[in-house]
């Protein structure tokens, strides 16, 4: 049996507008880097490497070791493994990085294990993993994260996850504003009831969206992407995020919505150089705010979580 | 200019479980035959040809002349038709009956005219007609109707029509039991509120129903149809609906459905055998019911309204 495994996990944008709960995608950029290796003690154990981004090492509150720990249990099997996470994606930014400890923690042990599940099959351990950072088992980060490219939840309950092709021209913007928003609170301020005139406008887009996605319909894409019911109560979490999507719109961007419970914003556009004059017209904006921030271009991510080349 | 014209509009079933208010599809039968000529009294007259399904003949209380003076108002001219509509579709059935009055009648009408406006432009005049029959605008059967195939309206304001192709073995199992059902009414029991964990729902399944349309994925069409907020509130108006579903998913349906507001139930299959065996078990339960009903199999019709060839 392999001994260790070192893993790369990507960052993903999840909701995409209409899709809330339904729809995400992974990002080329940033990668959390782990490294896992069997131990002798039946024991799972953290080391946060990153003193930048922290992570909890108490096994019971890292979604890495409660996802493997939820395989593990599966499987009934007792094995000890020594997981170091070097975490690159900043917790809570709204790009998944907890999804991408989960999906990297599950994909390497299922590969120090063997592979006794297909990677479609990892999703629902990462899960386990979720509800510890959001309060409930949601896959629309870490199924992208897993799968790579644009998947659809299209149900949970039994889960059925559905890979949607992304358009080759795909790009996005991000900016994240380094402000905190934990998920679980961004869950708590929706409210529990929707008119279902605005349900309708939702799936209108959805369906939409989906259709854009397949036809590589750019325009179509844009014009799918209005979220009539989660942006206008989670908007107001992020300062200036109405100057700052009428900013990304107005440089041509298909679209602009928050990524995942926020605080970061993504924007889509059709080709790089489109994703770098949103990038450069996003920043110019956002530099009138008194807040730090990262901003950065990313494709889509193809491939998802894999084993690293060093 | 040319006097006379006569066309012939196909029935459509709205709705397609999930996609309440958004997707429709035009059948290849029944369909509405209907003759429009040019008269010289600056009036809109109709003609109710078949006595077994009359329709009014005050012009202000036809959709179809409802939505000829909509584009006549449009175009700003003075000009009268004589309209005789054979009704072959029965209103109130739920496969849009009035929806091929009103789109026959103004396609007539555009072809008279020279046609001032696209196929796509005359399905918001055909929408004005509908208006009179539901009670509100809504165009999940006049697009289809008018267009063939099968459409998503992304948005109403601004309207935004989308077809989106139909797999080429998809069939269509129609049950109409012959009782009234208004459309009006229909909508009246629905609630104004929807759970936001229902409406995610949902979407997930519109998401996937494009999904497996786009892919010709037969497994996953099936599998998104159901509905978990019309569906619901509206099965109660349908004698024996749930016996009649599960019937017709035992029998090898991909989903069943209420077909617009109903009474008429679809379910879809994959292929034409499929389809007749799915007839038969329908028919075979529904003889056990104390109502009257029709019942029959139609393709998906590609080219919706056109000039009859007669």
């Amino acid at each position: 049996m392999q001994k260790s495994i070192s893993v790369s996990a990507p960052a993903s944008v999840s909701n995409l507008g209409c899709g809330f709960d339904i729809l995400g995608f992974a990002l080329e950029k940033p990668q959390d880097k782990m490294t896992v290796r069997n131990n002798n003690l039946n024991k799972l154990r953290i080391k946060s490497q990153n003193t930048n981004y922290p992570v909890p090492e108490d096994p019971t509150k890292n979604v890495a070791s409660v996802a493997i720990q939820a395989m593990l249990n599966k499987l009934n099997i007792q094995q000890g493994f020594d997981i170091e996470i070097d975490k690159q994606i900043k917790p809570g930014s709204g790009i998944g990085s907890s999804a991408a400890s989960a999906a990297g923690a599950i994909f390497a042990v299922n590969e120090l294990l063997q592979r006794p599940f297909k990677k479609k099959q990892l999703i629902q351990f990462a899960m386990v993993g979720e509800t510890i950072a959001s309060g409930c088992e949601h896959a629309d980060n870490v199924a992208p994260c897993i799968l790579g490219g644009i998947t659809l939840i299209r149900s949970y309950k039994p889960i059925d996850i559905i890979p949607i092709d992304a358009p080759g021209k795909l790009f996005c913007v991000i900016l994240h504003p380094k402000i905190e928003i934990k998920t679980s609170e961004a869950r708590e301020i929706l409210k529990k009831d929707v008119l279902l005139t605005d349900a309708v406008k939702q799936w209108g887009n959805v369906a939409g969206l989906i259709t854009g996605l397949l036809k590589e319909d750019y325009e179509l894409i844009g014009r799918s992407l209005d979220d009539y019911i989660i942006e206008p109560q989670r908007s107001k979490l992020i300062p200036a995020y109405d100057m700052l999507k009428a900013t990304a719109l107005n440089a041509g961007a298909l679209g602009c919505n928050i990524s995942g419970s926020g605080p970061s914003v993504f924007a889509l556009t059709k080709g790089y150089d489109a994703a770098n004059k949103v990038m450069d017209e996003m920043r110019k904006q956002y530099q009138n705010e008194n807040i730090d921030f990262d901003i950065f271009v990313s494709s889509v991510n193809q491939t998802g979580v894999k084993i690293s080349e060093s």
